[in-house]
């Protein structure tokens, strides 16, 4: 069975994360993606650590299974070569500030009244409108200023980043859903759309309860730490030997949780008994809870705790993850061909698994700087 | 100009968070979504605070512009109902714990059997295979197993949880991603797929950088609180009256910082010359920028270096981002009706943006329980 976009060319002019990590999303359903990368320099993530032989790790992950052409979008013939390229593909994807496509002459209104066919799909900090869409933005520009790292970090004391690169990727997700959708409607419509994703509202859009309590309430949420805000018991627990996570969301599972520490009375205790009630007690409860987990191991309550049914588990650094048994069983984490040769790099595998579609990306490798400009000059040659 | 999956229907069998996100991004794309919920209760987190007038502001949000029906899938005449939905629809989602359909007679390779252009989209915890796939998970869980939380909160303190629900909520992007590229690729083929994404996966994926590191260094990356673990200047400042941000995230952006705060002498420092050099003297870089910073307010320097082309911006905590100019701009806050009448609830807006598409969602009111089951049998009668 084939990959659901295989058939589907991305001429790719992004770089660094969030507009790559679009076009790493479209690769791993299949599309092929040729990137379109600065002569001599390259996509500077291709300059980024950690580096094996020369190649970078980093940009072997997110970059793997694309194909690679340098060109230089002020010289003649390369942009000569680039019209070439416009005809044959189904979608254009950038990540510049806003404005930079238009002084090159390939703007959505230029593009759109000569490729009519093309989808064009934009990701930046800002957006491409409102006062401040031409400002520059990183990643945690947007953390920030979203609220998102208002309400991370631990309560009284300063906020900090997630430590994932949430303002682009998320930012980079949406753009590539933005563009599958106006792929599916240009089967019939025949035309093509500009899709454009700001990474601040990106930020905004994953906030979901945060904007509802602010509302109703008048009041911002505040950081908790490990905790969930309003669902309680939902956070790091200490064993014997370091913190570990339960999170019993409602009261069935409160109830099972009680029984499986042995603290059955605890579940008809009237501070415990409705969750908001637990909300209320909730440093009551973690230290009774805590009574009991500190007597034996992680791995103890662990068991005992998913027995019961009670959704909990270890806080794993990311070697522990990468090594995690279901994680390996689900092809989570793949190795990627290193392009000079010798151990592969490991990668993040592709999350969204398809019946009938291979995803191991066994043949992912990332492309060496212009490495496939022989390949795309014979694909323009076919006419 | 139509919305791009208009004309698409979804039976969204989901609740609480990772589907029902999922359906609304699908929705918010123009898709029609029946939410099937169980009689008299609902959807869970139509009890979820905050309210107002007895209806959940967290509903509304996750749920606007979706139809519902209160169907008991083990009641023989509710079942006779959903099997006229089912050839009608084009995608089925739900985020029961894996085995559940399975034992209502509406698992993958029945429903493939029965209704072959049906795309079966699922999401949970750890997924469909692997040996834990049928072990409980929640947000939390995902965070802590992934390795997310083990790189996000303070060095030398306890790991903290993303303040948003990024577990369940990058699961439901990635399966809306997953359901779209079904849903062109069915264009073709005529047939449905299932599409199967674990919210651990999903946390895998967004870590990016991270695996890279540890790969090649053979340490996992550690906390770093609000700084970027390997860009430098990329973190939190001390102005006069508290915290902003900037983002220096090359060697030209650093001259441009040095020359806005007056401190023209860093840009040749030796110890500050290239990146790897600046994040080994990272300590006292910061507080010779805060010994600038520090005697004036936030905006004096969130003006000064934006004006120069350097990446910074303000610290918003959720009040203030809901207000803030470029977020109400791009639509960002939208006014969802509130089912029982009286004041709009405000939610996050749709961050993709598409040319031709009104974003406004002005008439993308959440559903009362059961409140379209006539348009619904009318819509079935149809034939």
């Amino acid at each position: 069975m084939s990959t659901p976009l295989s058939g589907i060319t991305v001429i790719d002019l992004s770089h660094v994360l969030a507009g790559p990590y679009c076009t790493m999303v479209l690769s791993d359903l299949g599309a092929r993606v040729i990137k379109v990368e600065q002569p001599d320099v390259g996509d500077d993530t291709r300059h980024f650590p950690p580096f094996r032989a020369g190649e970078s790790a980093y940009f072997a992950a997110i970059n793997r299974g694309k194909e690679s052409i340098a060109l230089n979008l002020k010289d003649d013939a390369d942009r000569a070569l680039f019209e070439q390229m416009l005809p044959k593909a189904d979608i254009l994807v950038e990540n510049f500030r806003p404005g930079v496509m238009e002084r090159l002459g390939y703007g959505w209104d230029d593009l759109h009244a000569r490729f009519p066919h093309l989808i064009y799909g934009a990701v930046s900090g800002f957006g491409h409108t409102g006062p401040e869409a031409m400002k520059p933005a990183y990643d945690m520009v947007v953390q920030a200023r979203s609220g998102l790292m208002s309400i991370t970090g631990e309560a009284n004391r300063e906020p900090v980043r997630v430590g994932a690169s949430v303002g682009d990727i998320v930012g980079g997700m949406f753009l590539a859903q933005g563009v599958t959708a106006a792929l599916y409607e240009r089967v019939q419509s025949g035309l093509g759309r500009k899709v454009d994703v700001a990474m601040l509202d990106g930020q905004l859009a994953i906030l979901e309860h945060a904007i509802a309590i602010t509302n109703e309430t008048g009041d911002s949420p505040k950081r908790s730490g490990a905790r969930h805000p309003s669902i309680t018991p939902f956070e790091t627990f200490h064993a014997k030997n370091g913190l570990f996570v339960i999170a019993a969301g409602n009261d069935v599972l409160f109830g099972r949780m009680c029984e499986a520490l042995g603290l059955d009375a605890m579940k008809s205790d009237p501070r415990f008994i409705t969750n908001a009630a637990r909300c209320k007690h909730v440093k009551i409860l973690k230290r009774m809870i805590e009574m009991v987990t500190l007597e034996q191991k992680k791995k103890h309550w662990i068991g005992l705790l998913e027995a019961a049914g009670v959704p909990c588990g270890p806080i794993q650094n990311v070697a522990k993850a990468m090594a995690d048994p279901q994680i390996q069983a689900r092809n989570m984490v793949v190795e990627l061909a290193a392009p000079g040769g010798g151990k592969p790099f490991l990668a993040a595998g592709n999350p969204i698994k398809i019946s009938g579609m291979d995803d191991t990306l066994k043949d992912a490798r990332a492309p060496t700087l212009d490495g496939d400009r022989q390949a795309i000059l014979d694909w323009l040659d076919e006419g």
